[in-house]
């Protein structure tokens, strides 16, 4: 049921986590997942060291299910990685979880991810062409493979040539048995802080863990920037020739925590002003806007302050919704709606309501929830999403739609995608509006779902090579 | 974690359920008891029947623990009650569990309890110096024993014998192998509600566990009343003289949740007013208006529409919080409040703000998150309370502070409190204006948590007696 | 697969542990009932007390399953009582698993119990119409009903009291906040016995338990004794009228372990006498003697000492055999033999065998491994048994028979019995044989399944009354 | 203390089975490595595929713990391999389990070990210095690495490559999409054989697997040998120059089950006649001889007839020792002995005995086991083991101690080891004895324990490189 709902909703995808100089690391390392879990709720996992020795635990499921006092009291060690994902189906999913783990020449590398190599299966067949055996089909093992040839000239030559192969998206820690080392691909796609703890380092993939384990920001790990931290300290390495930044805009509209800041921009912030300008952009005669809690919260709260409209809370969200894998029986309809969300009749009926979304990605859900405030008798629904319509699929790690369409790519206007919904009438935010609303340069952001335009070039689809699992990390 | 900031919330208590006449009796009472969650998270349990034969299951923790999809195909039958509850603390905590069941007669009774019977220790004393046999320590087996000597009367007449000994509040479900029994204390201090779904009849402590399953609401079941439901249909019976009315306004203020209706009454609604009627009584001069969420949400909207200042948001819940065992270490400071809820710096930083709570019983809570708020560097910060203060202890079923003290009980005036909270103001609801706000006849509550006017005498303390594990149902 | 073979093997029933006086009481009532895993493998409880409090834990499985060091450990107490148990299927079995506990008048009443109560259902409708409320289905249960009218006067009286309405077979430890009780039927059907640890005392179904903790075999608990254990030290009372007792034979025969006691009588050295019996009886013309392992493993060495033919042991067993709940695939023939007991086919090939039994209820068993070991090519098969046919029922607590029929109850003769299994020829010990091993006088025994002299009369069938679930407890 | 007792026995180490051609392919490895668990208790795996698919899983545990019907319902297919396990302990226990799977040019291999690989570090190295990457430290990872540059040229081709630079003790299957592939290294010091089963194919480290599953057996898989099986049928390959088989004789003696016919001999016909060899070199006077059980009954058995010395079974063992993970406490002495073997007091007392055994490793277990017959009174205890002292480890896949050392290497004469036990006497068999029981050329076997010579050098000790955690697979 949890997943029937959230299904249709674009899958971020990956969060990370590493901690270097703390007594207890896995123990931070299972709280900044924890603050991270909502980039990623399929598996977790935790690699650890002493300088010496490595462990590591990994499950499927959500970090307070995969990490018990007693799998966490074998995860000693001063250094950890950590890891949240959403893994896709395939043979053997634990093999896919991460951080994983390799052996060689008497040192182990464990690497966690977030994001997608885009010439991960050319590289891959290029590496079996010489003899290379993988664990799994995650594209970010072939980073270790093309390392391996190298690391007699040490970590640092090995990743850098490695790393010049690769193309895409890829916010990495990796670890070694005493260095935690924190890569950000030169395009800077997805966010990577660094963050201090008691004299030791943090590393994030948004500052909120960084506020739960009580670590203070310190900076962005830079677009192509390498840092090494050892006993010696914090060592910085900018190999590569500086590229136009692509940061992935859907990070502030929807992925992170609203008490994030990520690319330097507080995404509660960002999102109030995408409410504001969406306002500005269209003002139906309603009672009310309210949001389809939780995400739409902020640009509905925006939304209110620019137009005056009264901000309700109209659908009460279940707090308990979480795993239940009970199915509901077939008589009890609309099922899917009200588990998670029960609208309040009294407040809404013969209303003329409008209902900020921050996204509106296959349209089956939204539909769902209008068709069961129809029946609660509310009088008109009109809908304003906070961006642009998604119009085209993310090679960079964000999953948009797993087995269904973008409606947007199909229904042309916003007439045909309200009918669809059931709306009485849509708006979605114009991409300057968008733009605005994050008070930063336009081309400083992959736009690429809203207008085709790829920073780099997609991954061709490959004839005979069958990857089946290929996973978006 | 989940425990150590909850702790010193007040403790509903139960939430009870029951279905007639539909073939698959125990899915849809899970799907209740999820809506009821709320009102009890430490055990959960489901009996079912089939006319002829019962089943049952019950475990420690959240209802979609304690069922999966194996447990549940052990509970066929069109016939099932169900329960949520808080335990307390004790020797054997799951033989507490309900709906507990017995055997007498070659018949079975499963019972399910929300509320607290006052004179239970009393009665209890009575019948084992007739030799009766307990099998728990909860205080509504006194019930079935007392009902046993005049079952061959008829379970009416020997239900109707039992309650007219017992005093107390009670909203309780029963299952035998063919009926479904719901009754309600004479003053109704607990609420319950009668529905129908697919021509059968469902039973809830709150209209929220229809929405779910999809049933529709017909009324409450009356303060007094005795409905049998069988294949015969619905009977109702009121042997009791009708007495003033005594519901518990604290349902609609705290416990129940906003998408129900509860002694009448839509619960959102009333919350709203009560924040509305907040904004009349006091109004210091704020930059913004914000909840601890979630439950201070509406009082928070209502607030915020009366004095027209801004509504935000400024603290993030973490929707993951549930249950983790994982213990933070001693480095990461002021972790209980962080783990669940997370200041929006940017937003608050040099405001001075006000938040709406619903309840402040021990205070500590409220201190923590104040203390990390200030930590944000938020310039004042003020605090509305949308009822008045909390001086007597419930017998009535409300758990108000397991080991801790009232705080309003200890400090008598609003400066005091602040301070210990470390507020810049405060200020607490009247109890006229909490009544205004409920749209109702004031007489018709039971205040006695504010004013001390119990409509029961509570329950005396015992000397030598000494029941251990006495539990709030 | 464990239970397909062994279903149709005679289910004793049940084993009972006491401790007082030991600092980890309940840690030695776990391996006192890890000893005594053979009486009972479906459930397993202990129940613990410090004098002031009182713990108890109880699960479905095998001892070790069921406790755990984490369960353990919330088990504090320095004495405790444990119950390994037979289910039967119902309603509920985790309510009927033994140890189960009562309140009245503050105190707690834990009970354990090996037999079976001959006029429980009677007691129980008697209770039922004086408004006895019943938890379980157990015939036990209804002592503690009949004791509670009298513990006023004292725990010894109401005992005393109590016991004498009851007829039947009880070996019973019971357990209040700070006393032990042992108890055994006047006719000390089942066995019990007295040891001591430490300084401290233990009770145990069968000495092989006192072995397993290092406690000292004192006496046997006395038929009709009951021996009260507290701080003022051991008191013993025999409230009771001498008997005739009436020992359950089966013990040495079939159920107690070999390396225990019973009766004060050693069980190996029984066997082996009662296949040299055999021996003296029956000497078919074979090539080697050989056990179904391990229970007819001791008869066979006499068998084989006596009449100097050679011991093998020819069917090999699986140690790893336990809980598969894995269930092979059509295609694999004869599964159920083998999975346990693998014939060894050189050893046997072309040879003519005589196999020793231990009993033979149902002969299905037997049936399909002399099919086995014909398809191994062994030429002649006969087959001795070390006990009389087994033709009736017991109601002191052995289930011979779940679903089955006792084939020696079916079919007269010998003959006709190995036709049936596929024998060359059979042989049952006579009873002469029988008691003659057991250098006892034949009179202090009950052989009740062998000759139908019953004691004591077996329960009348009711009408209209159906205790569903009544066990064997 | 299932472990406390074990952990000075003889590990074996590993088995392994393979199934083809049966549409419950999993299902059948599962009794397969059933019937196979006395070779390895710590994990167990199971890789099925159906021609295009492949699935796994592996677990820590009994193969009855890891594999539950969910789990099997997961892995379909025709084909499938198995293995169980001891392991090591080390960083990451789990990810050294078997089958291990890997993945290269859009093909899966899966492979499953048991023996140990001579030079595998030195390969690893070797590989390594080449870019390798290893996700496992398990000696047999080499063999897939070794393989990789060669597959181009077809299976066959790469695996007859990469099999002529390995050194040691494998015998191996393998699966692919389509094929299963049986090995065994040239010297054929483990057993392997091969069976069919309706029409299909079955591998088994021995024949006890083949009847459980009711395969039947056709040959040995030849030393030397590569067995192909897929869709065309079954082809085999000899690349390899042949040698002098170098068979364990410690399989007949000590590992392999007594109903397993290995290197073409039954063992426990084998085992017979270690004991009447034993009966002919060694006579002390003694009023009965008994094993340990289980593993020296057959070597008694074949003594007793030997000498006309009567058999008993004078310690029990309790059956239900398995995985109890509960520690008894300080005063249960002797703890470790009695919880698996309980001696027969009255059958001992005052009597002179001899004891065979299979080995005498590092002679603690033997020390407590006597000690504790001598508290029962036991007169005498004479120890005769029925193979020659162990004095030389093994580099073939065997740990004879982990962390203790070999008594027999350490002290000359069995009059010191006498001592040590706290025996009256004790009598190691000779070699020549042990070869005669055999009924086999000598030089057929490896011998290396207990003459030092080895039939392949063992490994050389390595400088700087530790490989943590090398696995006797």
């Amino acid at each position: 049921m949890y997943n029937a709902e959230d299904a249709a909703r674009p899958h971020e995808e990956c969060g990370v986590f590493a901690i270097y100089g703390h007594k207890d690391a896995a123990r931070v390392a299972f709280f900044g997942l924890f603050a991270l879990q909502h980039r990623g709720q399929e598996s977790a996992g935790i690699t650890s060291a002493d300088g010496c020795h490595v462990w590591e635990h990994k499950g499927m499921g959500l970090t307070s299910e995969v990490f018990r006092e007693d799998v966490l009291s074998k995860l000693p060690g001063n250094l950890a990685i950590g890891h949240v994902r959403y893994s896709t189906t395939g043979s053997s999913v634990l093999s896919n979880a991460q951080p994983f783990l390799v052996h060689h020449a008497d040192e182990y590398y464990a690497l966690a991810h977030n994001g997608n190599i885009v010439n991960a299966l050319a590289l891959r067949l290029e590496l079996e062409e010489k003899g290379a055996i993988f664990q799994s089909t995650m594209d970010s093992e072939v980073i270790v493979h093309l390392m391996a040839p190298y690391l007699k000239e040490g970590l640092e030559a090995a990743l850098t040539k490695a790393l010049a192969r690769v193309e895409g998206a890829y916010s990495i820690v990796m670890l070694t048995r005493n260095r935690v080392i924190a890569i950000r691909d030169p395009r800077g796609f997805r966010p990577l802080s660094l963050g201090t703890l008691n004299g030791g380092w943090a590393v994030a993939s948004e500052t909120c863990a960084f506020d739960l384990v009580g670590a203070e920001y310190v900076r962005d790990v830079l677009p192509g920037e390498l840092i090494f931290i050892d006993d010696s300290g914090l060592h910085s390495l900018m190999p590569f020739a500086p590229v136009k930044p692509a940061h992935c805009i859907f990070e502030l509209i929807y992925f992170s925590r609203p008490d994030s800041n990520v690319f330097g921009k507080n995404v509660y912030m960002c999102r109030k002003r995408l409410g504001r300008n969406l306002a500005r952009e269209y003002r139906p005669d309603v009672d009310l806007v309210m949001p389809f809690p939780d995400s739409g919260n902020y640009a509905a709260l925006g939304y209110a302050e620019e137009s005056k409209i009264p901000f309700e809370m109209g659908m009460i969200r279940n707090h308990y919704v979480g795993r239940t894998f009970i199915q509901p029986s077939q008589i009890m309809r609309d099922f899917g709606v009200q588990v998670k969300l029960n609208p309040v009749t009294p407040l809404l009926q013969d209303k003329k309501i409008l209902i900020i979304e921050d996204s509106v990605i296959r349209g089956t859900t939204s539909r769902n929830r209008v068709r069961r405030l129809r029946e609660c008798g509310v009088r008109e629904i009109h809908m304003a999403v906070s961006c642009p319509p998604t119009r085209h699929t993310c090679p960079y790690g964000i999953d948009f739609s797993v087995r269904g369409e973008l409606i947007a790519a199909e229904k042309e206007k916003e007439a045909e995608i309200a009918a669809f919904i059931g709306l009485d009438s849509m708006h979605y935010l114009s991409i300057g509006g968008m733009i605005d609303a994050m008070e930063m340069p336009g081309n400083d952001f992959c736009l690429a779902c809203y207008n085709g335009a790829y920073p780099l070039p997609p991954p061709p689809k490959f004839g005979k090579f069958c990857m089946e699992d290929a996973p978006a990390a």
